[in-house]
């Protein structure tokens, strides 16, 4: 039995709900607890009902989901994403996955293919950056790594308003956060669709291809110390210029990244104190990033990155501090998720490339509670967060042709 | 005959005058306009008149002037410095060339040496950086380069009271500004005495010298256009990094710098666009100052750094703006003054060393009304602008004597 997806309705499907939120440049604002995130929920709910007869549940966490259940015994496949966007995003990250879930839901129905398994699409609470300064918030709920005693202290970094509120606003309930943890198990397989965000599938003309691991990410706040100093008085051969010292780290960290092909390494926040034009700078603020799936490897780039530090610490007369404020392992995606993804990529002609994510996806979190894998499609330009972010109509039917393939043969070879 | 200055004397009017706006800390804060400024004034004025018998003038810029005079009919010989403080600051920066003018007053008294011009001793208003966003604010009323509606214009960046009001605090009137200007010609001659604020005569071994030159200021603005990018998702190679950009042009400054032996080239200022961990830098704007008294040096050191500029902006795809904000040219000392004081230096035992001076000071705008000069002493560690700002005991001893010596040098001199 050959079975596809619509893909004119999975498209118009995009197109509406990236009206929701979306600002008069054509950029999508649907931040966490927003209006539009409110709005988001309740078009989704309708859509569910009126193209699957089915009822969306809102867990205390506000995470959607909706299943398709025929009396079987076994556990359910989850598959979905987030409807929550960036100020000024894209109408593809996140939501593009919610919709080809539904999208592989309706198309088994239309089709009466009944699974071994009852099918459950899954819309999480709050993956993106947000002002309440957290991400990834309702996987992160569900899988235990944020409990409620931690989510009371959360607050909207402008208003102060308590997520507690923000979340009932979204349907949730703050004081029952300890029953949305789910337990390890409690579904077969957790599979997600995303935009790949990067240029890699497009550099090699694929449309989708499985991942293989999300990323580690590491994180450094470096202090360089040196000396404020008069900037005509004092001779070049005198100063201890902190700016000049940290512009060798940041110069550093990429051409030591530029050795490994499988780390990336970004210095993106720096402040330069006391920051005047006729002083020499006497103290760097700085916060480097560094990701990999490797750890090994991150240790290898660490090292030769402390040698540099030391170096230009000794070569320019300045103090150079070092403090670890984020150390996330990466996380491996299931193998036979993964293989399942692959599989899929080959019937729709697609060769079966393994790709790494270098960012972070509620995929992580939910591998601490089943297998759990992801498939990524094509962006154009390599654009996210971002109202230019584009995902080209073929390649987001192959990808979920290929994702409804996955979808079968995970539901033919898991208990 | 041979006369020396009471360096005793000299040395107790510094601590004295050094404990007026003197903080917990031991630094002194006596910015323009403040309480501590008008103490200082006070101060002054009664130990003008405890000490010389004279009474202060006070003009619309509330310089103040102090006169001694027997009837000459040549124009006066001015010599003096500034009483204020940048925030936490030493004890020796303006005011070390206010009490030595006057300590050089005081002893031709006392030897009752009568000059064949009228000596005048001056203390400027505002010389220092001051929330007023002003710095040489009273020398530049003087010499025309500050008008009465451009200071109506300039408030204090925090509390937003008008300079006006500022000056009125101090015995000034804002009013009558334009009468303060000064005609090209009004004395024969100025010199100040001040701390070096570097380092060169203390590595030479040296405790005074004379001023050939004020530096030129040279400032751009810079913005570094990249394209801001999800740290993690964009390959090393996909970006456009502005903060990478910016680290190059700040260490190309310094190296430029490094092969003209009379250039001081510092990026004091960057501000870094988002600044988030998590977003490669899409803009930084820095400001750079360069300094020289040799425009023709300049004008190289800039094509240079053009180059630089334009190979950054092309290898790393990005847009690179540069605006000029200052361009100050340097003011060549009077010849007569400096050979004047390097006589001076000669007479107490010290090489004639000429110096370069790297800030700016108020004997560049009083180069615009008279014949003008410096003589720098030494200045420990080539500390200044901060409370461990020190000058030593023998060195003003020294400077005083060679200062002495030059203004009888120049009464004998000039008409």
């Amino acid at each position: 039995m050959n079975i596809t997806i619509n893909a004119p309705r999975l498209l118009r499907s995009i197109q509406e709900l990236g009206h929701i939120g979306e600002n008069e440049n054509g950029g999508v604002d649907r931040s966490l607890a927003s209006e539009a995130d409110f709005e988001a929920r309740e078009w989704l709910k309708a859509f569910w009902r009126n193209n699957m007869k089915l009822e969306a549940r809102t867990d205390p966490a506000a995470n959607l989901w909706l299943t398709w259940e025929n009396g079987q015994t076994l556990r359910p496949l989850v598959i979905g994403s987030h409807h929550d966007a960036v100020p000024d995003g894209g109408k593809y990250d996140g939501a593009l996955g919610v919709l080809m879930a539904s999208e592989i839901m309706k198309t088994l129905m239309e089709y009466e293919v009944v699974l071994r398994h009852p099918l459950t699409v899954v819309s999480f609470t709050g993956e993106e950056p947000s002002p309440y300064n957290v991400s990834t918030l309702g996987s992160k709920i569900l899988c235990g790594r944020l409990d409620s005693g931690a989510v009371r202290s959360i607050r909207h970094r402008e208003s102060g308003e308590p997520l507690s509120a923000g979340l009932a606003r979204l349907g949730g309930d703050a004081s029952k956060l300890d029953d949305a943890r789910l337990k390890p198990g409690f579904c077969a397989a957790f599979l997600e669709c995303h935009i790949e965000q990067g240029r890699r599938l497009e550099t090699a003309g694929i449309s989708t291809a499985a991942v293989s691991c999300i990323t580690g990410i590491y994180r450094e706040k470096i202090f360089v110390h040196g000396q404020a100093n008069h900037a005509g008085t004092t001779c070049m051969c005198d100063r201890s210029d902190a700016l000049l010292g940290a512009s060798e780290l940041a110069l550093g960290l990429e051409s030591i990244a530029g050795k490994y092909d499988d780390i990336v390494a970004t210095c993106g926040y720096a402040r330069v104190l006391p920051n005047e034009a006729s002083i020499i700078p006497g103290e760097v603020q700085m916060i480097i990033d560094v990701r990999t799936c490797h750890p090994a490897r991150l240790k290898q780039f660490l090292a030769e990155f402390g040698t540099l530090s030391e170096q230009t610490a000794l070569k320019r007369g300045l103090k150079i501090e070092r403090s670890t404020i984020l150390d996330q392992a990466p996380v491996p995606m299931d193998s036979v998720v993964q293989s399942a993804v692959q599989a899929g990529c080959r019937t729709v002609g697609e060769p079966s490339v393994l790709l790494e994510s270098m960012a972070g996806h509620d995929a992580a979190n939910m591998a601490r509670l089943t297998r759990s894998g992801m498939l990524f499609v094509q962006s154009v330009g390599g654009k996210s967060h971002c109202r230019q972010e584009y995902t080209r109509p073929e390649d987001i039917e192959k990808a979920g042709n290929a994702m409804l393939a996955a979808v079968l043969e995970l539901d033919r070879r898991l208990d």
